[in-house]
């Protein structure tokens, strides 16, 4: 996988969960399909007067979640900024050209209440649960950068194996320490909670 | 479209989309299909390792989305809490039944890093965008409260019907005051921006 292929599937699911935290600290969650893929950037429409657009403009963190007809989940997490007032008009047609339904929901000049958001740094997550063994991978778009997750084995580690025979995903290696194959890993800490020298650190 | 409809219409989806808010107050999402419904309550399985589980275990506030292949969005809003020590292999087991792919994620007793949470109160949203006009409606689960959105237009009204020209879904009735069908807004804010008289007020 790579993110160019990333990017693609995501404009083929179509229809992607957008996350946001409001003012109350709250989770918000909905669904966007008015979206236009660049190969360095994600825009999307959004109406101004909606929640959405207010954490957007307050606070521009976001995540982005696709799931293919495939079974793997894509997950861009980034800020969103506002695009520059003078190529808004651009995109909006841009998208709504590309998503002709959107006319039906807002008719002729209606539109115009429209804003334009895009996605230019951001880290790009690939998981696929379906594969034996499971598969993941992280890419960045822009500036983003890739946050570590999951679990590594420390040096503590005392060569017992007892944290490959609970590991569901079958991805720990022996060695000196041993190792988890970070690709293969489900992030679930079976090997940390049965680690008996504690040398299993969580990442992140 | 009543509570049941939405639950059972979820639980064709398949998939959902899960958003919770993390530590340093990013938003966090990702897809879960290991889930059991009641009938007034969703349990669903993760990863004790997870930081999915950390930050339920934190702050349980989440926002579950589905998108239905009729185009519809149902959003529950609520609170996951952890179910209790002696129900946890019961639901685990279910849900494996359920959803056989999951005992080739984590086969045999692998499945023991497992834990099980619950919604029994939310706020359920359902919202169609591809009905003319578009259609959203609410209920509450258990002892979900509903979070009035949108906009209101109060007695502040001139009765100049700017707004009606602008709404995209033509959804505002003429009165005193001119009145928004609720069901029908998109929750754009255009009558709030061009109202002369700033009579439109923003809910919640």
């Amino acid at each position: 996988m790579d993110k160019k292929t990333c990017l693609e599937k995501l404009r083929l699911v179509g229809v992607l969960a957008f996350a946001t935290v409001d003012a109350g600290g709250n989770p918000q969650i909905r669904n966007i399909s008015a979206l236009h893929y660049e190969p360095e950037a994600v825009y999307f429409f959004t109406a101004r007067g909606k929640n959405f657009c207010q954490e957007l403009c307050r606070d521009g963190r976001v995540q982005v979640l696709g799931y293919t007809k495939y079974n793997e989940m894509i997950r861009l997490s980034g800020t969103a900024v506002l695009v520059e007032e003078g190529e808004q008009k651009k995109w909006i047609d841009t998208i709504f050209t590309e998503q002709p339904y959107l006319a039906n929901v807002y008719p002729g000049d209606t539109r115009d209440i429209g804003i334009i958001f895009c996605i230019r740094d951001a880290q790009i997550e690939y998981f696929n649960l379906g594969a034996h063994p499971i598969f993941r991978e992280c890419y960045t778009l822009g500036k983003g950068k890739i946050t570590p997750k999951g679990f590594v084995i420390t040096e503590q580690c005392v060569g017992c194996g007892a944290c490959v025979k609970v590991c569901p995903q079958n991805c720990i290696r022996e060695g000196a320490p041993y190792k988890i194959v970070q690709e293969h890993c489900l992030h679930c800490g079976a090997c940390a909670e049965c680690c008996p020298a504690k040398a299993v650190r969580r990442l992140g």
